[in-house]
């Protein structure tokens, strides 16, 4: 079976929330999960939409729903100071770390989203996500050469594109055998697919 | 105890899909509904947000997740084949009748939800929304006269302005002693935070 792939965004709090539920559930089915990491910035570009913290009135609810919605699934969550953030950084240090080694690539993820949304680091700055994986022993001169490597800012290009390419507009934003699923909010959707092939 | 506050645009997917299911579960918890039929329209203004589905890659998405979202809660569904619609028909109608008997103005609701998204019935115009009233009894004549009072007119704006000016931007869009919840997928949240006065 393909696995399921798990798009999202650094700065994404629901992104986020999603990271720490996705794999559990895809278990669950037997079922793997590839991790993608896109810049949220130019899918809205395409939709036209405006950042959500930018929107009156559902800027201010999510930022309650966000921690609302973490007390609800039980994460740790504390709003950064800066939202949203630019994540070339953490996306490149990702991919680069995926071709070498795909669980530590993930835990990478978990760590750089734990660093953003609950320690307020700004992870969008690429010391901080270097030293980040510099403390899970990834070799920091490696990587900061990676993150100005043409073919690692080729790869994350290409992943957005392709995201884009098959309807991503959010994050999360997960494909299950072609079945598109936009967020968290609908991980009970995805386990009910996975138990039933479908509904 | 104050009674749970149910806003919804009788064009929206997600408000009928809500709904089907709000009076039951607050009564699962001994509370009461008020129902608020709003004008979308007026709450995007506010935001500047472009009606759903009209935007690019999030318009297509969210077609399929109407459906599909239906088929997970067990409601019928089709989609209408004008949508969205302007709403001041079945909203003025809601009103006049709820200032006479709740119970039936909620019964109205429910003929009239059921008669767009399962009928494809277009309940923007006033002659559908009368027939479908006429049918359980409420005088047409009486209703058709309402339709163009300004008093049930003045009914409408002032809630539309009221839910605005409380957050509403969307629907559905419930508050639970003044905690807003957004979208017939934060019904999880509600009933925990019924369940447990909060989380």
């Amino acid at each position: 079976m393909r696995p399921i792939e798990f798009y999202f965004d650094f700065s994404s709090s629901y992104g986020y929330l999603g990271s720490t539920r996705i794999d559990g559930i895809a278990a669950n089915y037997g079922r793997q999960v590839v991790w993608k990491p896109i810049l949220l910035g130019a899918a809205l570009k395409v939709t036209g939409l405006p950042p959500l913290p930018a929107v009156p009135l559902k800027g201010d609810y999510s930022r309650r729903d966000f921690a609302r919605s973490a007390r609800y699934y039980g994460v740790p969550y504390k709003q950064p100071s800066v939202f949203p953030i630019a994540t070339q950084a953490p996306a490149r240090a990702f991919y680069w770390l995926d071709a070498q080694d795909r669980p530590k690539a993930k835990r990478l993820a978990a760590a750089l989203y734990e660093a953003y949304f609950t320690r307020d680091v700004n992870i969008s700055n690429p010391a901080d996500t270097i030293a980040i994986a510099a403390s899970m022993g990834v070799d920091a001169a490696a990587l900061e050469a990676a993150l100005n490597d043409p073919a690692v800012k080729d790869k994350l290009k290409s992943e957005v594109e392709q995201g884009i390419a098959r309807g991503v507009f959010g994050s999360p934003f997960v494909f299950v055998d072609d079945e598109p699923f936009w967020g968290v909010d609908r991980f009970d959707q995805i386990e009910r697919w996975l138990r039933e092939g479908g509904f």
